[in-house]
């Protein structure tokens, strides 16, 4: 695995803030960003168009947007979208690359969509229709939430997400993310559900989103890693969870994330000591938030052996 | 994997209750390991046959090995010793095995063991002499600590690991359990260390154990499980660390552990609600102490889906 590269989305700014208790201000986001770009994250979710009424902690993304664009050369400018107006305004916002949650259970689907997951495929379409007659190319990374069970269904088989992961390539999303929105996931699970969309829908199956509930979020990233997965999501300090998956807890912690996959031998481009000091931006700005991560608490040994 | 056997020792009443900050009882010692046996656990190192003043929290390990021995049938109860005096004192107590800890690296050697690892290698030879002129057979566990890197010495060799392995079992140890003392082991590393010393040492290689310090701990029980390794270590609460190790922190969670285990189709005969109860009695015991664990936060999923 020497030295091959592993592609990290950072998206705290919006996973994570999005279930915040405190609300951050637009000034502390731009600076938030700044600092996990300077410790050399490619792309960060910045933000989610969806109504302010629903998500208040992101009702100023356009703004955020607008202010990354300008200051931080370089990064890939990621935003949620749920629906197409929601796409329609991160195109208009600039964003270099839209992310679209759908979901494999129609429990999650409903409750957090509003609608079926078969919907959500025709949905897809129509967005990916409207986007190929704009003049500016930007890619659709579909998130395929509840990948690997539902707090609200319960089991959710590798066929459901093989099934849906097939209407979404059909659509014509470019990549797609498989999620484990709860956490459920084991890495048995994980190489099985990979292997099965892969061999369906080839490499349009990009990447891996995953939560640390039940304290298998490394374990099932070691697990992707070995089934060829070579991007992920992750969030700083390990915030987020879904406030529509009930007994979700934080995505996987990038501190941890990266540590690990440097320890492997890979690569990420990504610096450790500053991630650290991002997580200092972050807990200066929101100080009552809880942050998670077992590097930033034990701290980075003084040496650690890299994989050959 | 589907119904293969994982065979976990809980350590926990020495590992765990070495460092606590809080004295436990000797009842309330035998209560937890009751309520621990209850849970399906078969084998418990319940303490550790050093001299009080070293380690006074396991002042009374004697009169728990009696006291278990009388009340929990069934129950393989196992002690450590960290030389030939303490392998004689748990000898006479009754206890069905016997780990001894051992250092691969020199730093750790002399801060926990005060002796070189070659010297405790002939100390092993002179233990395992003293037990086979005994009636009866008590087998010998050694723990190399410090297997994967050491927080005094830095990086640890596999070279190094396979060579005091190779020490160990020509000196007639029945097992060896690679201990990542610190808690700085990686996946690939795990499955590098474990096919290197099985080569060397075949099946006295038995297990792994895990401390979770930077967040690798369940991912390298995967990894483990990946190249063979059916026996682990690990901790109710994750309680636990080194007093000679700076930095190390808790073990694996054995509610994580044994949790993933299960999701993943192996079978370890411990029913995961039962040990929730036993992290009850060791909460109303030591009120005071941090426990850890996802499992236990999150709570044990409605419904979670087993490998096939």
């Amino acid at each position: 695995m020497s030295g091959e590269f592993v592609s990290i989305c950072e998206v705290g700014p919006r996973d994570g803030l999005q279930i915040a208790k405190t609300r951050m201000t637009t000034d502390d986001k731009v600076a938030w960003i700044a600092s996990l770009a300077a410790a050399g994250l490619k792309e960060i979710e910045v933000g989610s168009f969806v109504p302010p009424r629903v998500i208040p902690q992101l009702a100023d993304t356009a703004e955020v947007v607008a202010r990354v664009l300008e200051t931080i050369p370089g990064l890939t400018v990621q935003a949620l979208a749920p629906n197409l107006r929601g796409v329609q305004n991160a195109y208009n916002a600039g964003v270099h690359k839209i992310s679209i949650p759908v979901s494999v259970s129609e429990g999650h689907s409903k409750a957090n969509l509003n609608r079926t997951p078969a919907q959500s495929i025709a949905m897809m379409q129509e967005i990916m229709d409207w986007l190929k007659a704009q003049p500016r190319k930007v890619p659709v990374v579909a998130g395929a939430s509840t990948a690997f069970g539902c707090s609200i269904d319960g089991v959710v088989t590798t066929a459901q997400t093989v099934a849906l992961c097939e209407g979404l390539a059909t659509a014509g999303v470019d990549q797609i993310m498989l999620a484990d929105t709860v956490g459920y996931a084991h890495p048995a699970q994980i190489k099985e559900v990979v292997l099965a969309t892969r061999e369906a829908i080839g490499p349009v199956l990009y990447g891996l989103h995953l939560h640390d509930t039940l304290g298998m979020g490394i374990a099932n990233a070691v697990a992707g890693l070995e089934v060829g997965i070579r991007a992920f999501d992750s969030c700083l300090a390990g915030l987020g969870g879904c406030p529509y998956a009930p007994g979700a807890s934080g995505n996987v912690v990038t501190e941890d994330l990266v540590f690990m996959l440097e320890s492997m031998g890979f690569r990420t481009g990504i610096e450790i000591p500053k991630l650290l000091d991002a997580r200092k931006v972050l807990q200066a700005s929101l100080p009552a938030e809880p942050l998670h991560g077992q590097v930033p608490r034990a701290g980075l040994p003084p040496t650690f052996r890299k994989a050959a």
